[in-house]
């Protein structure tokens, strides 16, 4: 029997819980990011190719990049809603969108928006951690949802390039509260570490308007993870459009986070990530 | 005009969100102590003395104790319930109680119990830091949701006591994410930061039947956490009722968190914890 298509888009609501908000009273990045990521798991299990379906077939769903960009953070017990679609499906990857808003959205000019994320997620086989071809899920029903209209006017995750020169600015031991159900650390965590670089201080004088991250091999409880840090625009390199970015309120900056696991002395990259603040 | 009373217990529904859950697809301690304080805030701000009546004038609710005892954690996508009660409320001092269960309870015998928590909150006032009476609030509404007749069946946090010989095992650092809306440690993280002293392939082998923790002194980002750990039963302390908790199976540690903070030499004590594991 086929199944009925539902709506391309899916919205799910959430609140901005008050312990999951910082100092000035806004939601956390990393806990948006976990809102994203659930909205995503819903969206793909009401559609059949979530990880309901995929877990007991040895399969699952790997993030691999991840953009966000904010005009405003949601305030403490806010009710917000994400709105999430595929955007494009090729064999081993698709590519997921979601936008923010402070109601259901109906398009209008009014609707507030919080911002938009962007994605790029692949299909691994648990047991052969190997690639898995997407279209394989329920005869590549996955393209019956692919929604290209939709708008979600951010850029898409880039490369993050880093110099030789980057500072190893932190190490951190991963503990059991960083690890997630595949054993692996936390999507999540990452962006919590990332974020957690930066001094309150320096979230008191600047927004966080762009966070973007691209996972690349994963770490374990136990590993060691070093930080390493690139202002965007120190040593000589130029700063694209910066006569139309402002570049004097905008602060970027790249890091590259490398594991040491345990009995080992080789250092493997895992993550990359890049972040712009606005000076308030 | 006479506000309606509601029902003295609070019944709010959660999910196990998978990014909660750790390598067994167990939710989080840390999670599930965030449930129940959205639960605390959600039922007190129903009946009129939460923090959205506090927060505009000064005063705020401050978590003092939190005892967690579970039978079984919630697993993955899990819908549970928490249901929150006032148990008792002096001028400067409330207790809460919890019941975590798999469906509204309906005090059947064949429900399903997770657990129950019991907690101890004070209500200060931000300004000076100093204690409210907490009658002054709405001319003691708080005394008409007094619910004594409910069952916890838990042991209350009892005063963890510490030996001089408890160990110093970790020292962390504490960043922007640690901080909450108060500028001070969020209480859930010290949950995580006590959870994170036991390795990962000890909880493959333990189950985390209770936790406990007293919050003793506010802690800032910046400082510096000692972590000092302290099995019970070592060092030639007796196990009360050992013949009754098979003691062989069981595994209790108290742990003390001291903060430094910058520009400072002393430590301050911040937080006591206790918690019991029962191996598998």
């Amino acid at each position: 029997m086929k199944q009925e298509l539902l709506d391309k888009v899916g919205c799910y609501e959430f609140l901005a819980e008050p312990f999951h908000c910082d100092f000035a009273s806004r939601l956390f990045m990393g806990h948006l990011g976990n809102h994203l990521l659930n909205a995503a798991d819903f969206h793909s299990n009401d559609r059949g190719y979530g990880m309901n379906y995929l877990m007991p077939r040895h399969k699952t769903w790997v993030l691999s990049r991840l953009a966000i960009e904010m005009q405003e953070m949601p305030k403490s017990y806010d009710k917000f809603y994400v709105e999430t679609w595929v955007e494009s499906a090729m064999k081993y990857f698709t590519s997921r969108n979601f936008k923010i808003c402070a109601s259901v959205s109906d398009g209008s000019e009014a609707e507030k928006v919080y911002g938009y994320g962007k994605s790029v997620w692949a299909m691994i086989d648990t047991e052969t951690r190997q690639p898995v071809d997407i279209f394989s899920i329920h005869d590549g029903l996955i393209k019956e949802y692919i929604e290209t209209e939709k708008p979600c006017p951010i850029a898409a995750s880039s490369r993050v390039k880093m110099g030789k020169d980057a500072e190893l600015v932190r190490t951190i031991h991963t503990y059991y509260n960083d690890v997630d159900v595949n054993g692996h650390i936390n999507s999540v965590k990452y962006i919590e570490h990332v974020l957690d670089l930066f001094d309150l201080d320096y979230y008191k004088t600047h927004f966080l308007q762009r966070f973007e991250i691209a996972y690349v091999a994963e770490s374990h409880q136990g590993d060691q993870l070093n930080f390493y840090v690139e202002k965007v625009g120190d040593g000589g390199k130029t700063e694209k459009d910066a006569s139309v970015n402002e570049p004097q309120k905008m602060e970027e900056f790249c890091i590259k986070i490398t594991k040491i696991s345990q009995n080992s002395d080789i250092e493997v990259e895992v993550v990359r990530s890049k972040v712009k603040f606005i000076k308030k």
